[in-house]
């Protein structure tokens, strides 16, 4: 990590909570300390990146735990690596705050490491700037070559797929500041899982792929533009939590699932010949894999409700700042 | 580019300066406008990392130049590809801004781009963050397997070398503002130049190296103390450009040299028996290579003035904000 521009307390601090003794990964040939980081990727692998920045007041409030920034940070980068169907290796961190101070780096690193850690993910360079309290990530990871699910290869036909219970996150966010309330809900916010053992195993199943993470409307958007198709989705099939139907009700459910945002779920084209393969691996996952329409060929999206068409509010949740 | 919390408006802006209709290299897969980027690394290659970031007020006053800025953003993490002996491939942005204005992306791109296209460095993904102006790059590139040149490998009787005008930077920096003074100057603080070239062609020649970011006697020190060495450095064969020492004086040159910060020069260690091939190579650069010291074993830097001690003013320059 770049001690530029930062006194001498400031490195010690940085080095003690960033600097590890040495990488677990034997693929780290040359991690922080020096110019940049050497790295070796196994022949027949295509590399992956991802680049996500998060800032207080813009993706999350005021107040936020440390170490859920910290999980967070890494987190919604992972989540990319996921929805490739890649395998995390290396991450670089560009941490932005005020000025150093030891319990902030403490229980940032804290949750960066416990996430990176569980994947096995190196920390292996990055720098740190004096400005608002934020965290830029770009993680690489690795998929076999020519693997990689993009979001262009949707086809009609194709059902629709979504991992978990979107609309968790943003009811969670909006929870964040007041007492009581669910616990579940808010940690959906707070620490979202990436998805990657689910994103590895739809290789060869999926026909397209994307995270969650403006919306389920908006994302289902975004994938069928780039496959130039359209979709016919059932607002029954919705997967809602308990805990979101208990908190805000069934209309409010359904338009946070659609709109909400932060959600870190992966979103998913499946040719029907696949389903069978797809129950039989979702059933060893922890989260629930749900079939939420069908891909076809006219453009947009058409949700319908108990057989008639139902036009969704797409009115943006509120973000902070 | 992620078009996260972002309407429509700013998304179009981005696309238009960003998003480009296809990369230059072959070797990116996917580019921008998916989860992540897929790239593929020749065989026999080790991947090299750096990220880096610069912000208004820490790294550059307000009123620089945009052009500069986006050329800077980049510039300083080729300089740390060039420091290992490495040849940039591919870039990833984390863009942070007020509010998306297309005079600013259009700048800001501009110097980016010219920048990237001169080193056929492709952007591959990004990210842009509502916040104060600044910018994170990730830049990612090649060496051969097991050739980059650390920080380490320094070893007592290495000459020690630099390349270009140590000073030009923070001189030029700091007329900035003012009517009249020396371009040279200026442009050396808006423009750095990444030793690229110069960085490869000291692969089997330079036993350590490292770019020149922080200041020439800091940096020193962390060269040295990596390779576990100390240094013996001339004052008088300082490479001080005409236009420094017209600006400011030879005793005001000689520290700006010593404790100035933004060079982004190569500094680097080299046996003598490599000395005459040093020679020959640097014979074709357009910026000069000059030694000012010998690696010695008790640590610590000891510079000499016409055979007496002399002793560094190591106060650094001021930075803005």
């Amino acid at each position: 990590m770049a001690a530029q521009r930062r006194g001498l307390d400031e490195t010690t601090l940085i080095r003690r909570y960033f600097q590890r003794p040495a990488s677990s990964r034997r693929d780290v040939v040359l991690g922080i300390g020096d110019d940049a980081a050497i790295t070796r990727l196994p022949p027949g692998l295509d590399l992956v990146t991802a680049t996500d920045a998060i800032f207080e007041g813009v993706h999350y409030p005021p107040g936020t735990p440390l170490r859920a920034i910290g999980h967070r940070s890494l987190a919604i980068n992972l989540s990319d690596l996921a929805a490739m169907g890649a395998r995390p290796l290396w991450a670089s961190l560009a941490l932005s705050q005020p000025r150093a101070r030891a319990a902030w780096l403490r229980e940032f690193a804290a949750g960066f490491f416990a996430l990176a850690d569980a994947w096995q993910v190196a920390l292996i360079g990055g720098d740190t700037v004096r400005g608002p309290q934020g965290a830029t990530v770009t993680v690489q990871g690795a998929v076999r070559r020519g693997h990689h699910i993009g979001r262009s290869g949707a086809r009609p036909g194709d059902g629709i797929w979504i991992t978990g219970h979107p609309g968790d996150a943003v009811a969670g966010r909006l929870q964040l500041d007041r007492r009581g309330g669910s616990r579940k809900l808010r940690q959906s916010f707070l620490y979202p899982q990436p998805r990657l053992r689910e994103g590895r195993a739809l290789a060869g199943i999926a026909s397209a792929m994307m995270d969650i993470s403006d919306g389920l409307h908006e994302d289902l958007g975004k994938l069928m533009q780039a496959s130039g198709c359209g979709a016919m989705l059932d607002l029954a099939s919705l997967p809602l939590s308990p805990q979101l139907l208990a908190a805000v009700g069934l209309e409010a459910a359904r338009e946070m699932a659609l709109s909400g945002g932060d959600d870190y779920e992966l979103l998913f084209t499946v040719p029907v010949r696949h389903e069978a393969r797809l129950a039989r691996l979702a059933r060893g996952w922890t989260v629930p894999a749900t079939r939420i329409g069908t891909v076809r060929k006219p453009p947009g999206l058409h949700w319908q409700l108990e057989g008639s068409a139902w036009t969704p509010c797409t009115r943006a949740f509120q973000h902070f700042g």
